[in-house]
């Protein structure tokens, strides 16, 4: 089992099945990003995610599809119809409108994103992607805004993200909805029955986090039988994808990996982590984890490909995923 | 004012705009081939008239965009959603998803039509489309059905013309709405305050039928001041675009101009014309619908381009339209 985001989750998911690839391997996927735009619902982890292990992602540009064309955005715009920057392409459209109509008919996200995903991964994948909750959560951050009464005015995370490139200062998140949300039916069991929990080196703030924050997730984990190993996506100080260092400071975590380990915690002091692995660039806080309670080693955390990712995967686990039959 | 349909409806008013380039027209359009698929709202008359007249429109294909693509469309069938036989171009799914959104946001049709129409027609236009009715209105039509318990089954209307080419006998037609739909708010007044009412030569079963069956539209015509000319779209025996001739049968009436004619009826006997235009090759007819009491004369009404359009509209409008000071 594997708790992920999207770009960098995909990639690690596609480096876990390349490690192991007989396992049954469910992701549970974040989606705090999604959102609703011109009538569609958006969920751009599950869909990177999809595409990405389905063969179907834009491998240069990194997010959507390949062969994308944006006849419809484009059209949209002529029509002066806002938002106009998402990235909103017509094979993505495709998705969108499959997944619109099923969850207008009364389908729950999990059973909108097994049907999708029977296209992407087959009838009987060895994958399953499952999302966090079937309720609507999103993420929305408080940003300054001197023309707004307050000082302050707060953007869907899409919005700070992709419009505004996380250029202004985050002062503040609210998940909205996340305190009524509820677990995906079925996967506090699958969280108890794993034999595996990875976190992958996702964005700490708003996709690990969002997916700890369902209420159930922090317990389900801590009750888990098997070991959890959580990957630094923090190298040498800087985020290897994304922008996590706009958004750390936020939540008072520095932008480390040390820091983000510890602020995950290790399950003997009421965090979530067995174990965590850092880049080899910041082996020198390894002894510092130890000490906190926290078991840690450096290894080579660069996602080349499926190969070099596989390869630091095993790593971690033959070093602590013998806890599987020692719990 | 004009009531049309689509394709051929667009034609017509393309050509009264270039007869009387200074008038306000309003056109009442036909809204029972409306559908709603892949959880878009389509108004396929509403459409044929913004893009034609908007100079947006294929003209070879004689629907939809020029410059169309079918990406979304493709996708979708990638995904085996049905259905697939309706042709759902990029740009149009940009109107569709504007429309939906709109609709879904509680904006009636007729107001959903005018923002549309904005970008097409202009801010202040000469023209106004007007959807007959705010209320949702689809034709059905009803065909064998060897499989079906009761032998037969009905199938929405674009299901007839588009996937099975009109080719089953249409047994029955069920408005399904029109006698719960009330006409556009101010439409009973505008058809009051008209100088001209032009009935536009589309097809009299599914086009110009709905219009006509909405609760209040015969009654608002029977009180009109202004003179009512129709326009025959049955030319020799056969209609000049689609597939009328499948469909007039069912209703009993004559693959012929004249009974096209006596179909809709002279208002002084109860319908809705005061006069009736034939072709020149339904000219033997006009002593015939003389007799009958309603006012008919013959003239090439072939609609090659808008001049000749324009051309035919005025010949009735000089013979029938001085009604208006007579009245």
């Amino acid at each position: 089992m594997i708790l992920a985001g999207g770009v960098g989750g995909s990639k690690f998911v596609a480096g876990a099945r390349r490690a192991y690839p007989d396992a049954q391997i469910t992701v549970i996927v974040n989606t705090a990003d999604d959102i609703t735009m011109h009538g569609l619902r958006i969920c751009p982890d599950l869909d990177t995610m999809m595409y990405t292990l389905g063969g179907g992602s834009d491998q240069i540009r990194g997010w959507g599809r390949a062969g994308e064309t944006w006849r419809v955005k484009d059209e949209l715009a002529v029509y002066g119809v806002e938002p106009s920057w998402f990235g909103l392409g017509d094979l993505d459209i495709a998705t969108h409108l499959v997944r619109t109509q099923m969850l207008d008919a009364g389908y729950p996200l999990s059973e909108v994103t097994r049907a999708l995903t029977t296209r992407w991964l087959g009838d009987d994948p060895a994958l399953h992607l499952v999302p966090m909750t079937d309720d609507r959560v999103e993420t929305h951050i408080v940003i300054d805004d001197p023309e707004a009464a307050s000082g302050r005015r707060a953007v869907h995370f899409q919005e700070y993200w992709v419009r505004l490139h996380a250029a202004p200062e985050a002062r503040d998140m609210v998940r909205v909805g996340i305190e009524k949300a509820t677990l995906t039916p079925g996967l506090a069991n699958t969280v108890a029955a794993a034999d595996l929990i990875l976190v992958a080196p996702s964005n700490p703030v708003v996709s690990i986090g969002p997916i700890l924050a369902v209420p159930g997730m922090r317990s389900a984990l801590a009750s888990a039988s098997a070991p959890v190993i959580g990957f630094a996506g923090i190298l040498g100080g800087a985020p290897v994808l994304g922008m996590a260092h706009r958004l750390l400071p936020m939540i008072g975590v520095d932008v480390d990996a040390a820091a983000v380990g510890l602020h995950y915690g290790s399950r003997t002091g009421g965090g979530v982590l067995d174990a965590w692995l850092v880049d080899t660039a910041d082996a020198g806080s390894v002894d510092q984890l130890q000490q906190a309670g926290l078991p840690s080693m450096a290894t080579d955390l660069l996602m080349h490909d499926p190969g070099s990712t596989a390869e630091f995967i095993r790593s971690g686990v033959e070093r602590y995923g013998a806890g599987t039959a020692s719990r």
